[in-house]
């Protein structure tokens, strides 16, 4: 039986919009709307068990998922959504023992969960050029337990020489301008390789799929997803009247090979096209 | 670099619509709408290539993921498709070494996904009565590439006495009346271990939900998912004409202990209101 | 040209969520959190033209349509929205002319918009059985300037045992139970008329899909209605972040003839079943 | 009781797929692969009646809705659907006795709908330049019975020195390039008055919004609209199977006066900016 003791992370659930990820520590207490919650109170239970506050109100001792790992994020920054994560890793078909990279951190929310499914053999390389930014993702990686499976790089790809990796299985981009990397990601990239970028406005995914045909890229798809919560209660079922908004549109797309005839020249002009309409 | 050669798999790619998943075998010719295309013109060829039909159409070979593999069951049987698939994974936190419960092992198309993610550790526990779905399903989870990490069980949980399974991560049950196992479903889930359900009426859902509030879950969430193609073109982006209908509703919730007290007297009670109002 | 004086109704509009409906009265001021707007400012100047607050913030001074008197009621009562009147109209196909029934007043937002169209020659007969609503509604109807249009009745049509109205062109039912009164709705209905119930759960358009086919009604049609708005900007058109959420779902259908033989002792057995079945 | 005679509109209903729109005449008969409907048999019937095919199948004879006239149309030609109709009529508050301004006529789908809320005492003036189309466009609108509503003209608005018209309520335009008549559609529209544009595409809504910045309109919108059918029935309601698509999205907008200083000077800049930004 799992059993929660000193240090055990534990998210304190009392509703979905009322809920607390937490490492317990003896001697803390968490104050909230609906009352206080001893940490002490917590040590030895089971997961799954419930401890009221002093508001005698019951609240849920439940095992952080990495579900929850995320959404703790939401609050402090911009992530990408379960709903959206879940795609992409369905879609690309990502899973364990992959190599992954991945082109802008951020809060190391995809990261996170990319990584906990591609453990224990596969690996994260995830680049960024915000110091400050890298550390609070080192933070929330090392948080959610997979620090082991993910390295950070701070290097600008659009300017490096070198490609510093190369047969990458799937590759996930989360930039303003994903289509500036399409060459470098590519290179590293293995043939029939996937590649999904987080673009929240149409005009990207409408410059991204340009970039892509460009670059030689096949089964482009892009794609919204929205979640509907549905309050399911006896004899008075609907949907939730609370809303469901825009997060962001995905593209995916997979590494082919066009085999272009004398394609030193064609790509020239091509490129030179390319510059006029997607980068003014 | 990863060469195309005799028995590897190979997704012929045409577009969206037309695609073709086999095992490429020397002496063989695919026959399609847009021409013939000889499997002998793919061997030696890197994953991502192109060859031409007959026709002049060209073909992409690509190296299928788990996503082509569940897509190609679409046409046989019903599948869980990847949008609620990757939804499962995310809000469940499916992760590698997780030791997984699925009651109705149906196509083998959410077994084989999942597998591709708890590997090579965790493992997959399926359940199903129907012995003619069960050989169908074998062979798919086989096409996959991930008999390792499954085990089949025929045996109706609902009728037995002992539960075989014991301390499991997450439970997936698709069946068409999910509330008869939860009892079962509970003792061989861990505390806060995840419970989702396939349930493509409101009406599942209203019952569902009944019993997981009776049976001590919490965290329970009903959702639906919707995928919306988008036609991302120059000058012209919008969504695809082509529609989106339902698949499924999904239902989530975690093992809690409610820990009531003369909980044997209560139950009785409660268990005969549950009989009257949901098993109707 | 159309000029504002005192007592015209204008719209004081900032933008979506900031706007204000009312009467010029010469010596008032609106007071907002934008500043303070003098209505004298109003007067003189034509629809379309703009004021200026004392915090600098531009007020346009808009003609109220129907769809301002509408939105007008959201925040005191549960209204009719916009986009579910608009598929009401178009789906009973509702025109200038036409007689319609409406039972359960509300607010009187559904009724005017109705009156406004079916005017001047046709008109709204709407039956409510409590007078504290029947009173407010009155005063709504007569704010959106319909009050000639329509009829309010204050009368319990379940227990009534004469009908006070026959050929109805369109019935409009917002009611918890709205299967409760499909015979009186019948026999005040002309033959092929249309039907329209408001109904904010699926077990309301499932009990009412019932009631419809035993009372010989056909083209029935359960819809629900998603708006999404779209912000459409340069280099950055998106779909807004702010949700969309359920508002209620809809239910059509056309009276029809089944001509069953032995109608009268059929019925009576259908009925029972009906009682059984639906209004447990 | 409304009967029906020769050369009266009847919808042979059969279910949601299979309807038939036509004028009764005494010797004809519909073959249809649910039989063989005798024009005949409906004659004296009332409206909501059944007839039953030499294939037993019972079909109803209901009397035409705008919303039949409408759909009867979707299979020739591109309409404007319902669901966006009804938005359109209850977002710009369309109501009877208004003048409607309509720019593309079509197939004269929205320019009846219209009209049947209008009338009598409003009216639509609808504008097109190809003579064919208004040719069909003229026997659609006779069809659904709103000739004497509709004036219908042929002449290129971008290019006309003169407007033909002023003081509209409400303007509609239906072309690829709506932004292109913005001040001629001014011109013609009372203060305060409602525009409404049918854009397919995200870079219509983007481009348009910025012409009506410029051309002084407030209010501005974009919607999309979703409808999803449910199929209700006791015990397995849920969403239709059916998918559903894109048809069109939505502009709205309000004329406003910005009451600009040196309007003449800068709006001369301000047209060479738009020239640049939204014409190329």
């Amino acid at each position: 039986m799992d059993k929660i003791k000193q240090n055990s992370p534990v998210l304190f659930y009392f509703n979905h919009s009322k809920k607390w990820l937490m490492k317990i520590s003896k001697k803390e207490s968490l104050h909230t709307h609906i009352g206080v919650i001893k940490h002490s109170d917590a040590i030895g239970k089971e997961y799954g068990s419930r401890v009221m506050t002093n508001k005698d109100k019951y609240v849920y001792l439940l095992k952080p998922t990495m579900y929850d790992y995320v959404m703790k994020l939401q609050h402090s920054t911009q992530i990408v959504y379960p709903k959206d994560l879940g795609y992409i890793v369905a879609r690309a078909g990502i899973e364990s023992g992959q190599k992954i990279l991945e082109i802008g951190t951020g809060s190391g929310s995809l990261t996170s969960f990319v990584a906990s499914i591609v453990k224990p053999r596969g690996h994260v390389y995830t680049f960024d050029v915000d110091e400050n930014f890298m550390k609070i993702a080192e933070k929330n990686i090392k948080k959610a337990g997979v620090s082991k499976y993910v390295t950070q790089h701070n290097l600008n790809l659009k300017t490096a020489k070198k490609m510093p990796l190369a047969d990458m299985d799937v590759a996930l981009i989360d930039l303003g301008d994903p289509w500036t990397v399409l060459p470098q990601v590519r290179k590293m990239l293995k043939g029939s390789g996937s590649i999904f970028a987080i673009c929240p406005t149409m005009n990207q995914l409408e410059k991204l799929t340009m970039g892509l045909v460009e670059n030689e890229f096949t089964d482009i798809e892009s794609t919204e997803h929205i979640l509907r919560r549905i309050e399911a209660r006896e004899g008075k079922t609907r949907h939730s009247f609370q809303g469901i908004g825009h997060t962001t549109y995905l593209c995916y797309a997979r590494k082919a090979f066009f085999g272009r005839k004398s394609k030193n020249t064609k790509s020239k002009t091509t490129k030179k096209i390319t510059k006029k309409t997607i980068k003014k």
